[in-house]
Formats: structure tokens, sequence, C-alpha cells
């Protein structure tokens, strides 16, 4: 059977963005478990550590050894977050394909979180494409670079972000070279007409450009605000396996939306993900063995795949499983009048 | 300031269906301290009792108490589930103004739940119909009947639910005298594709008869159903305060869709619930005091509103927090290229 099915890019971003929020450090050896079963279970784009100073985070004190075992797949995209030039220096070192440097549009969350105002790192994102771009001509394939502009749609310092700050900030980062823009609701504010909005708006100055969604699931909206991504075009999102981050006690750090579930409602609409559902939720064992006592979220996790979609026998065919629901043989309308 | 926002009815149904999937009695008295809760929060529309034999349901045994108490309210609408004629009177003396009869889609289900399948539930449902229109005579109001197809998007038992199945009961129901026909997803498999085209699928043959759906939250995808149907015009749907009757251990019996997100979901999309977010989020503690250890779920109880939200002041202003993000002063854009 030919799959004709539209693809969605999930980038599973827990290495990166699920560890930094939390307490307990993973060692080298289970990211590379971890890296292993994402890979096994069809995954294809990670964003695998944070290239900062490992004072500040010591969760990411081996970045370049993860990134260095990710690359030892050869078609597995591989991405690093990057906060200024020389986490540049070192993720290209490192032979990453993908630089996302993240971009505050709230202002007090720009300078709280990097200490730069967003113009100052507009201009130090100008510098990463410059170092880029040069580092292009000698190491052989151009790196991809990625605005991830973050508190798009709220802040928990500022409150509200003004659309015509997402605008601005935007476009100069497309005046700065970016190669994509990435939309993260950093503080799982996102409401779903607002996502509708966001988009149209940031494409009105980035076009095709914008590419890609970072939700977390605070509000328990995630899910919906990535359908109305989809309605509107976008086809990449990041995720982090069992909802990784969340903390109960600390309602602005609450996990990216939950990897299982993500795939599970794309496999049911039709996408494909390329991602087996069945050996994705299999891989939380990782996390299970490797984080014991740390809170693994997940509705999949926890209630299963429903008797319809595992009657279909594989994570393949239960990606159709509605529509099989129209050829299945009826058992009751012979019945009625 | 007119309030021209479009509608959209939320009926708390934690009272049937919530408690009815928890093992521990709720008191008369309790029951009527969360009718006066969810009234003084906003809530018009509340599904409050089964009207069930008390030998199966012990819970409901107070069915006709809790509907006087919830009658004592002139601009609450007051509904009712039952399975049977029997039931039908109680209900009908007990003064509902609506009353919910389940009709399984699934005959393996059917059989298991009322012990009768699709097509004798249909019977039974006549029967009710005409019990109704001859009591309408010499009780003065006509009691609105509602067919509530049940396991509509997939069932724990017979797996998937066929198309034509869905359609062949609800144009049964129609033809059986159903003045509104409500499409639930019992068993929390519902999708968002399938829900848009089972909504479709429905409206031709029951037309506006079909008005309402009630979701479970199973595989964390209740949200983004809704937001399907909100936009194949559905404008009514059934919620639990808190989640209730979610059960960790029971994946078939998880909650509905918590109350109080819908709510901040429809809020934050400009909808007028006429539901106060605060004071619905403040009578969870009817049920904190009334039940003690019985997990109660949700996003927004736990996150609280955004910044954004709280900034605003009040419920009715933060239903517009995305659409003031427009007018809100910009803190960067002067400061860009």
């Amino acid at each position: 059977m030919n799959d004709t099915r539209e693809r969605v890019v999930v980038t599973e971003v827990g290495l990166r963005d699920g560890l930094q929020s939390i307490a307990r450090i993973m060692s080298t050896d289970d990211k590379r478990r971890w890296i292993d079963a994402a890979y096994a279970a069809g995954v294809r784009h990670m964003e695998v550590a944070s290239f900062v100073p490992a004072r500040l985070l010591p969760q990411m004190a081996d970045a370049a050894d993860v990134v260095a075992h990710a690359l030892s797949y050869r078609d597995l995209g591989v991405s690093a977050l990057v906060p200024n030039l020389q986490g540049a220096r070192y993720a290209l070192e490192a032979g990453v394909q993908r630089i996302v440097a993240p971009i505050s549009v709230s202002a007090a969350h720009s300078v709280a979180n990097v200490r730069k105002t967003p113009a100052e790192m507009i201009d130090a994102f100008a510098a990463m494409r410059e170092l880029i771009d040069s580092a292009s001509s000698t190491c052989g394939h151009r790196v991809v670079l990625i605005a991830g502009l973050s508190t798009v749609f709220g802040c928990t310092l500022q409150g509200a972000v003004p659309y015509a700050d997402i605008a601005a900030i935007a476009r100069a980062a497309v005046q700065a070279g970016a190669d994509v823009i990435a939309l993260g609701d950093t503080t799982g504010e996102a409401t779903p007409r607002q996502v509708g909005e966001v988009i149209e708006l940031v494409r009105d100055v980035a076009g095709e450009r914008l590419r890609s969604l970072h939700f977390h699931d605070t509000r328990g909206l995630a899910l919906a605000n990535t359908l109305v991504a989809l309605q509107h075009g976008i086809r990449e999102f990041d995720a982090s396996l069992a909802g990784l981050g969340g903390c109960p006690h600390a309602p602005g750090a609450t996990g990216n939306v939950n990897t299982e579930d993500l795939v599970f409602m794309l496999d049911s609409m039709g996408y494909d993900t390329g991602i087996d559902i069945t050996r994705l939720l299999a891989s939380r064992e990782v996390l299970a063995q490797a984080l014991p006592g740390e809170p693994l979220y997940g509705y999949l996790a926890r209630a299963g795949l429903p008797k319809q979609a595992a009657d279909a026998g594989s994570a393949r065919a239960s990606a159709e499983y509605p529509q099989s629901s129209r050829r299945s043989q009826s058992s009751v309308s012979q019945a009625l009048p």
C-alpha cells in the first residue's frame, strides 16, 4: 500500500527542554539510551542539548558528547539550543545541523533569561548568522539557523505580549538571517484562537520561514493549539517524551506537550509522523529507569491505545482507524427501521 | 459594553456522570451545595441525577430530592438521565425539564449497559416519547427528550463503531421522536478528524436536532475534539467539575472533560458561557470537602489563570485577553529596526 499521507515532523526536545527543567542530572549514557530508543521508534528530529556554560546548567555539560552520539545516526536531524555566539561556536564544532537561538518577545523575560533586551538578542542572532555562514565554507554543509521566538503567547513576568511586538521581532529575526522562525509558548498560555491569529500575523512578515511551533501543556490546551496550527498549515512541532519537565510546584515550568499523545492525535488524523506509537510508549522505560521518582505524564500511557486502534494491529494501521470505521461491517443497522 | 459574543452552553454533568463513576456516595446535602456553587458561578444547565433503581446505583437514590433542589432555581435548566420507561415516569414526577435517554450505538455496549439491543432501546425511547407527550398535556410544559447516543466514537467492548451504525441509530432516534440528538464519546476514544466527520454524518440525518456533544478526556483530546465540534457548529457541551469520575485504575471509566478547563478555552476564544471562571474554580472546594481523597483533576486549577488573564481583572475581561494583546502598548517594537 502506498503511503500518501501528509508528513508532520515531530521533534523530540525532551533531552533539551525537558531535562533543562528538572533538577536531577541524567547521565550521558542514559541520554544516549534515550536517543537510541527514540530513533528506534522512528523519531528523526531531536533537539538534544543546549550549549551553555556548565556552571549555569550542569545538565548540559555533556552537550558535545550527546550531539556526537546523535550524529552517529546518519538520517537523524540534530538540533541544539544556543543562546549566544560562544555557544554557537561550540555547537558548530560539535557538528549540529540546526541551531535554535531563543529570542524572547517579552522584554521582561528576555532580560531575565539571557540578560539581553530583545533588540540586543537580535544583534547576537545576526552575529551567529555571520559565524555560521563563514563556518559553512569550511564544514561543507550549511547549518540551519532557527529563531526560536519565545514567550510569544504570553509571559509570566510581563503578562500579555502585544501582537505588534511579535511581528516586530519576527521581522527583525528574518532581516538578521533566520532560516526558520519557530514560535514558542514558553509559559503555556497559548489559546486556540490566539494561535491562529499569531500564525497569520507572523506569516505576513516571515512567509514560508514560519515553520515550527513549540507548545507547553500548562493549561491542557497544547493539543487543541496544535490542531489550530495544523489547520493554519504548520507541519513541524516540538514535543517531550512523557511531557518531561512538568513540575506541579512551579506552574510557569510545566513540560512540553507530550510526544506520545501528540503522535497519537496526528496518527488518528491521518498524518504520517514516521513514529511507531507502540515503540514510542515503550521508550518511556528509559526515563523511568534513568529518572526514578520523576513524574512521567501522558494520557495514552495511562489509558492505552483504544481497542479500535489496537485491533488494527499496528501503528501504521492504527493511523487509519477512524477511516476504517466507515468500512467496518455494520452490526446494528440491519436491525433498525 | 454590549456583549455580542456568541453563546455556548456548558452543561455540568458531574452530579450524574461524575458521581456515577466513583464508589463514594455523596450526601444529598453535599449535592445541594454543589448545585448552589455551580449556580453561583453562572452555570445554568445541569444534569443532576439518573432515575435508576437505587439497588443498582445507590449514588442516585436521592434523585428526586436533588432535582427538587435544582428546580428551586427558576432559570436553571434541569436534566436527568433515564434508561427506561419507569425511570421516565419518576423523572416526570420529579419535574425535570429535559430527559436524556442513553442509546448505545455499539450493540455490545448496549446489551452490557441496559440489557437491550440498540433496536430494543429505540423502542423504549419511542415509548418514553409517548409518555412525555401524554404527560405534557397535564403538566403544562413540554419536557425535552434527548437521545444521548453513546459509544459513538468507539467502544471498549466492540472496538470500532461503523459510521453506518451511527447514522442508522441517529435516524431511528429522530423517527422515534427525539427533540435533540447528543453524541457521547462514552469511552474517550474520539479523535479530532473523526469528530468532524461524525458531526456531518449525523447532521445529514438529524439536521438541527444534532445539538450537543459529550466528551471524556481519556486520551487528552477532549478539548481538541471540542474545538472541532465548535468549528462544525456545535454550541452545547457536557462537562464535569474537576473532571470527576476519572479513575487511573480503569482506563475505560475516565472522567468527562473538565468544566473549568473547557470554560477557560471557550472564554479565551471569545465565546460567552455565562460562567465566572474564578467562582467555578472556587466551587471545587465543595468536592474537596464532600469527597475527601477523591482525585480532582484540572490543568487550570493546578496552574492558575495566566497573568494576562488575571491582569484583565475579571472573568468577563479575561475572555478577551488574546484580543487585548493586539491593543496592548508595545514594549519592544520601537527599539527594533
